[in-house]
């Protein structure tokens, strides 16, 4: 085995047997995008290469044993991020059918609904779409304006786009091949509103044509995904039985009195939001997919690549250069860190889904934690694809070298399941309110009193990785002008736990302020703080990243492959403490004299892994029909 | 006249009235790209288009009237740049065939080529394209391995391909339109090679059919420019006539010797290159543009999509939030910035190329300037666009909104004309020669003290402008620790002006050490500082950047819009400096006290524009018929 096999596997993690069962089996299928293609005819073509995705199990192991799956949803996020190396097109029609759609009916659905549609949306017999997001509606979920208003008469539900902006806009499937659609909307009944509900509403007869009262057209030419038929849908007195609302969590009897296990309306909308979450760690993990498969073409190309070099010498390789490093091994490290923190959340998304009693505060932090990931990961996926593309010049941008077509597919993903600035906040939200709900009785000296004791067991679970975490920080060398301890994992583990905290505390702080006030003064403050509740987002993922890299370089059984990892984390971490240098010195964390010697720690790393950039690569996994850059054949 | 109306008459600068004709005149031709047609057809309605401009007499601008022209080449760059606030496609095919290939026959050639050539170049009688760029060899083309061998026997020059890396490639004309070729090649006679030289050779017959041992091919899909029709060519003993060869800067007479105006082989090839500026000029303004076109989008979006707001009252236009405030509003007032560098960069162009004795220093001056703004100017158009498109969510990824197109077409803008990193390393060794060769002679303490009296000299020019930017420096108060002086342009000028002269220092020394090393030694002591080397050409631009802003304040006629720029340039500068912190602090030009203001400064810049963000975008003066965003019009 290589050092690349040893690395391959640290991060393969869990499902492992996954990743090579899709490496082998989908590297058969000829699955990368055809640019030749009009739109109708690449729509057609993924539709195709869907049917052959059935038999391999991935898309029946989403499903519990009892709804018709075999209940492995581990396996089910690990084969969607696995189509993401291949085309994301393909990725994303994948997950709209057996993610979105299939998951709205498996978990807002019951018995019924199961028995009735998960068999035929698994094999494809019946295709779905997730119409959610409306033209005036996106980030905003809860204020959609789609109506579904139940007639007692006929025991139906009438579906309504009552106003322009509630059209349902950008829905994958609604252009062409949807045949139902997963509707959310405001449920109404005895002139009450509830909430939004979903229900299941079909949209096309067997010809592919519009039932009466739909209205589908389509969003036609995107920035990429060209294969995914994105369309909107507008209803005008669409009527469906009364059975097709997904009613685990709210139900309308006959009579049309409408009941709840969930009394309080928003605790019940983000309870059905909640479980709605494989879409969130399915969008992160593809987009790291995606970042690792642009950065395994641009270290390959840049190593083959020669230009300029020393006088009358040969020229020497791009990666010889100290910016070319600096471009893109960075990058690379992130791809490992976020790899880690992917593998961590997969682990635990899929042990809180195939527990019988989920924890409500666990399934709350994983939300967070998805959340959160999901913006680090596809802002990242946006960075190091756009960097790929020009550490690989004119070439680069061809699409027969593939990193344009990485790059115009994953850019909606900062977008995908809402945009990141507002995910961002909500991981913030999650982190205040327990914050909040331990100090909240405290006066303004207690409260920092407290902070400065126990504010990490707040924000930190208590996992078996944490007792790891908290060993090396409690070793950590003491604040001594020693430049050398940047490179101990414990002084970088405290600097970013001290740093999420002070954030934390700070944002508390200014918010406390907004305590009643009405609610046009709340807001005001509220949005006076935003850079920093999002800076809070922002510092707390970079914190989970660089605790599930540690975690999972002690998981690594190989020395070597351990040692080169110690390595790729230092320059992750050291990364990311250069890029906030300024807050780090201005708040006295690191001297001004230690601050100097970061960006020489920087290039010493990069000194020392530029050697071990195919290494670092092949780490990846990718497999050769994936990378299909011509570029590199030369 | 409104305020946006003053704003864009200052924005607009010297052609103005090329601008206004240009605002006319494209919007009634129909330019937007149409996604629905295929590559053939798309390249096809772009050579219409092109015609189309022939009468606009913005082609003939670019050249001297003796030469067949107007000789207006400031009127020609901005022409040029009009374009792309329509469709980059026909931005770039105008920009190969009247910019680069026809510029290579002014500048390169002689009065036999001028009268055979320009003036069908000019009418579209004769298409050409600029076959520099190979497969090996793009940033380093002094490098490049084509040959034209002369063979005494027939007159004739034989241009050859001698190795698979010297195709040419991404030649925008080659795979369809050009029947001639401006090769740059390795001029051989006589068994020597004298360098690279630009020769004439025609590709395509009549019915577009390659000529005897010429093979051209199809680059196919790119990442955007679908209309450009870029190709490769190889060349196998295609014979020229001696008059081919473009003989301003090298001659080989009838008996094969080759004579030259320029001794020395570099010196005569970057003087060749360095007439070709224009190229370099016209891609940074229209990334520009194509920034102003995006920014000008997202601005209006944002003023009118609104989402969330205060609990129980009505939604908020995105505008109002301050994280959205972040993501815009700094990136407008860079564009504000950048205009006015490119403006003035566009006038000191037009001078010295209608100056009778164009001075040497000056040339080699404009031609670091317009290495550095191009860098600046293209990535800021992929960083603006990018956000541009994200700050409009779901509706910022469909085709009809433009932003994609935006975005995939300038992608390669930061690689056209040179990689950036390889630009802001030429800029950094002009400023290094220059400094050498004030301070060469000096020892160590000497140089210190040289370079804290007198370094601001070596590296600024001497304009009119420069007795402003001296005298606000000067004016400017104290370092107190009052923390409004950041707000004083004197003071944000002398933080510029002040890190670059400690960076160039800093950088000088460090490359001191090669001298006098054996070639690989000074190689790699040159690699190691390649981060320093780049980061020194980046604050040079920003210092070059802030003064032509200053500078152009003081030419706005109009009080109230000189107010408004006032506050967009501190918002430039600040979020400059807030975006290399660390460094102000770590070497002690800004207090840890009043580095934690800047933040608040940004902010308050932010509050006070917010309100101006139409205004502001109108400044731009993009027609409405560029906009064309569906999402607009909702």
């Amino acid at each position: 085995m290589t050092l690349g096999d040893e690395l391959r596997i640290a991060l393969d993690g869990k499902w492992r047997h996954v990743r090579e069962q899709s490496r082998k089996e989908l590297a058969e299928m000829d699955l990368l995008y055809d640019h030749d293609l009009t739109l109708h005819e690449a729509r057609a073509r993924v539709l195709e290469q869907m049917r052959k995705l059935v038999p391999t199990g991935i898309p029946a192991a989403g499903y519990k044993v009892e709804a018709g799956g075999t209940g492995d949803p581990g396996m089910a996020v690990t084969g969607i991020e696995m189509l993401a190396q291949f085309d994301l097109s393909l990725m994303v029609k994948a997950g709209v059918q057996w993610g979105l759609f299939g998951g709205a009916i498996e978990n807002l659905g019951t018995k019924a609904h199961h028995e009735r549609y998960v068999k035929d949306l698994i094999n494809l017999d019946l295709l779905g779409c997730f119409a959610m997001t409306e033209t005036g509606h996106g980030s905003d979920v809860q204020s959609l304006e789609t109506t579904a208003t139940y007639d007692q008469a006929t025991q139906e539900f009438v579906i309504d786009s009552p106003t322009p902006s509630s059209r349902k806009d950008y829905i994958g499937g609604a252009a062409e091949h949807a045949t139902v659609a997963a509707v959310f909307a405001q449920l109404i009944t005895k002139g009450e509103s509830h909430g939004v509900h979903c229900f299941v509403v079909p949209i096309r007869d067997e010809h592919g044509d519009d039932l009466p009262g739909v209205t589908t057209s389509d969003c036609g030419h995107k920035g990429g995904l060209g294969a995914v038929d994105n369309g909107r849908i507008v209803f005008n007195g669409v009527r469906i039985p009364r059975e097709n609302l997904l009613n685990r969590y709210g139900q309308v009897d006959e009579g049309g009195t409408y009941s709840s296990p969930i009394d309080n309306v928003n605790r019940r909308f983000f309870t059905m939001l909640g479980t709605l979450i494989r879409g969130r760690v399915s969008v992160g993990g593809s987009a790291s997919a995606a970042a690792e498969v642009a950065l395994s073409i641009a270290g390959r190309y840049a190593l083959q690549r020669t230009q300029f070099g020393p006088k009358d010498g040969p020229e020497v390789t791009l990666m010889d250069y100290r910016m070319h490093q600096r471009r893109l091994l960075p990058l690379i490290a992130r791809s490992y860190a976020y790899r880690f923190a992917q593998n961590q959340l997969v682990a635990r998304m899929h042990r809180l889904q195939t527990s019988d009693v989920p924890d409500a505060q666990q399934s709350r932090e994983l939300e967070g934690r998805a959340a959160g990931l999901k913006a680090a990961q596809t802002w990242h996926a946006t960075t190091a694809i756009q960097e790929a593309r020009e550490a690989c010049g004119g070439a680069g941008y061809l699409a027969e070298n593939r990193l344009t077509t990485l790059k115009g597919d994953t850019d909606v993903f900062t977008t995908f399941e809402g945009d990141n600035h507002v995910l961002f906040q909500l991981v913030a939200k999650e982190l205040l309110t327990s914050y909040a709900s331990e100090v909240g009785g405290l006066d303004p000296v207690g409260m920092v009193k407290f902070v400065a004791s126990t504010a990490t067991d707040v924000v930190k679970e208590r996992t078996a990785a944490a007792q790891l975490i908290q060993r090396l920080i409690d070793a950590r060398p003491g604040r001594s002008d020693d430049d050398h301890d940047l490179l101990d994992r414990g002084t970088q583990l405290g600097l970013f736990e001290d740093r999420e905290e002070h954030v934390l505390e700070t944002a508390a702080r200014r918010l406390r302020r907004a305590a009643g006030k009405p609610e046009d003064e709340a807001f005001a403050i509220f949005n006076a703080a935003q850079d920093h509740v999002i800076r809070l987002g922002r510092v707390h993922v970079q914190r989970v990243v660089l605790e599930a890299f540690t975690a999972g370089i002690a998981r690594c059984q190989d020395p070597d492959a351990q040692d080169l990892l110690r390595d790729v984390c230092s320059l992750y971490a050291l990364t990311e403490i250069e890029s906030d240098l300024a807050w780090f010195m201005g708040h006295h964390r690191i001297s001004d004299a230690r601050a100097k010697t970061v960006t020489g720690l920087v290039n010493d790393l990069l000194d020392k892994l530029a050697p071990q950039t195919l290494t670092l690569v092949e780490g990846f996994g990718v497999p050769q029909a994936s990378l299909g850059a011509e570029m590199l054949a030369h």
